[in-house]
């Protein structure tokens, strides 16, 4: 009997709200003595603390820092061991790139060969209506063998996705890209024995569109990155029996929301297009994931001032959330993005928790270190989804 | 390597003795804000915390509320996610009916029948005495098929234990139960395509039993609920290399206890009644389950001064149990029962530990926000158990 087993079995279909609101990438290291969570103006967030109950989280286990896919999965109740997902994948679901059972998609960047090198890995970044003609013309010119379909997705900038459909494709692949300008092209090499098929396939169409593409200076070749399959995972309204939505604007969090079953709204690029979109499927919907990316971005420059600013431009959109009044709302992270790392780490998510239901206790500060006194201690992100449910009302007792 | 192998191998028998009393239900949430533990007056609890370690446990994981059931079989180390009670054959130990391999047992009702529907699900609530009587009746008149036997055994009021013995049985059937007056009755449903057959056998005995108490005004029929067969589950004894024994006055929890091999102490009905049966088992056992009911009452009933009174209640009787000088004293709850939510819940239990090799912490009181705080953290109640035979000296060391 695991989680999942227990959330089929346990779960039922309740009008109470939650809204889980993931500020990613949030927890840091100090500079100067305090994090940047520490450092910000909070009033909302500290008001909450101190109403509700506070924790840790940790995404996988202690010391192992996860990229975007586990750290998410786990916060939606997903064993992140179990489950795993390509960055290719996420990709496609988040450009609206539909995926079958028999497709293998991949990231892909236009970018520039000269002299046998490939001299920029991006191409130039050349313009997204750049893209969008090249895309066509690689589709048009493209003739794959019978029995084999590839599709070219146009993305921003350099960016695209491929999709090859076809019987008995893997994803048991290493990137096509050297990683590094100045170096020559790279193929993609099977991990299995049974890959070498797909690669060779992959190989060839990495040839056939470097040929399609050799009369141009710029955006002559390709490199293919995270090749992924669909995956079998079961949906949320499946597990759980509630009608969750995505409130997020990156590709890839609506692609993994997408994946989970969840309904993707339509949001804009502002902070403030989050809570319009909050507010317009509040409604229709119980469960709602709403996703904050400038805590992470900030983090990944290593820039500890626009992450204090990022974190206070949050805090000021508490109060319409609150004003929605959810039985259930938690304010936490996928991962910790520290300034002084400039990357994901492993260190732990503060939790915010308030329900009519939440023990409140001393923590009344929205910081990792006072989280770290709070009533719900430490746990496993995949604790996170039984105990929102619970508060909920939406999880039945087990056994008698 | 899990628990269960490692105690086998681990464990020696001492003549160290451990009390573990369980307040039923003890966990609360703060009215007026307080808790019922915050706000008892417990002189000994609290002087017990201030001597001895605290923390708290989840007795599944957060979020999953416990039946009484999976709580108590992790609080003596039993994984309640591998090892399923149905709440029949709690039912039938409780109530000092033996069952073996073969049988399959369930919670009975004697329900009123009324031009074609079930009118009182309870029948009034005849006497016992009556039950009795109809119980004689049934037991004389029913023609089971060869190789099956049927047995009813009378409870309290309207309530009664069947027991089916015979090859085959299977306890995956739905409930036999209209669950609300005014319906029609309800046959078993088979869960399971092996389950056909018992179901025949079931529903044939519920026409049976209705034909020959046809002639009755009231309790004239039966409903069924929890069937059960006996599962699989190593002894305490086994495990452990204990004597224990159980002291509780309520039919479940001395029948999870036989279930697990202890031996049941007669006990009153009365909270003193406890503590003479503690004293009077002291000298023959070396393990001491201690099952206090009014906190768990109280906390269904919503009823908050009385969950306050039956905490100060018992914290008057602790002394008794100091004077019999035990080199483990833990008190703890097996699930939270919060009079807000009048019912189980998954909130955390308080855990006090007393014993020479405890580390004295800065809990001075023994309460659910105080034990969040102290030494022994928050953990899984399945490693309680563990904990209380390592501070009695019964756990030897894992590897060289």
């Amino acid at each position: 009997m695991d989680w999942e087993t227990l959330a089929r079995e346990l779960s039922v279909s309740t009008p109470s709200k939650i809204v889980l609101l993931v500020l990613d990438g949030l927890g840091d290291l100090p500079v100067d003595g305090k994090t940047a969570l520490e450092k910000a103006h909070t009033p909302n967030l500290d008001r909450l603390a101190a109403k509700g109950a506070c924790g840790l989280t940790d995404p996988v286990f202690r010391g192992i820092t996860p990229g975007s896919g586990p750290s998410h999965l786990a916060l939606f109740g997903y064993d992140p061991l179990r489950y795993q997902l390509g960055r290719g994948i996420l990709e496609a679901l988040g450009s609206g790139v539909e995926v079958g059972p028999n497709d293998l998609v991949a990231r892909g960047n236009y970018a520039t060969l000269k002299g046998g090198l490939v001299v920029d890995r991006r191409a130039g970044r050349i313009p997204t209506s750049e893209n969008e003609k090249l895309c066509r013309r690689v589709n048009d010119a493209l003739q794959p063998p019978p029995g084999l379909r590839i599709a070219l997705f146009p993305g921003k900038e350099h960016r695209f996705v491929v999709r090859f459909s076809g019987e008995g494709l893997t994803d048991a692949l290493s990137d096509a890209d050297p990683q590094k300008d100045h170096k020559p092209r790279a193929y993609a090499k099977p991990l299995s024995s049974e890959a070498k098929k797909t690669a060779d396939i992959v190989n060839r169409f990495l040839d056939d569109v470097t040929k399609i593409l050799s009369d141009l200076a710029v955006a002559n070749t390709v490199l293919l990155r995270g090749f992924s399959k669909f995956p079998a995972i079961p949906s949320m309204p499946d597990l759980y029996k509630i009608r969750p939505a995505a409130v997020a604007n990156y590709p890839m969090y609506k692609g993994l929301a997408r994946l989970l079953g969840m309904d993707v709204m339509d949001v804009g690029a502002d902070t403030r297009d989050l809570f319009d979109a909050l507010e317009a499927g509040y409604k229709a919907h119980d469960f709602f994931y709403v996703h904050y990316k400038k805590t992470d971005a900030a983090g990944e420059d290593g820039n500890f001032p626009a992450k204090v600013k990022a974190i206070e431009e949050i805090d000021s959109f508490l109060p319409r959330i609150e004003a929605l009044e959810p039985d259930v709302l938690a304010v936490t992270a996928d991962h910790s993005t520290p300034c002084l790392l400039k990357s994901h780490s492993w260190h732990p998510n503060p939790f915010l928790l308030v329900a009519k239901s939440a023990l409140p206790d001393d923590a009344v500060e929205f910081s990792e270190r006072v989280c770290s006194r709070g009533f719900l201690g430490r746990f496993p992100a995949l604790q996170a989804m039984p105990l929102l449910l619970a508060h909920a009302g939406k999880l039945q007792k087990y056994g008698a």
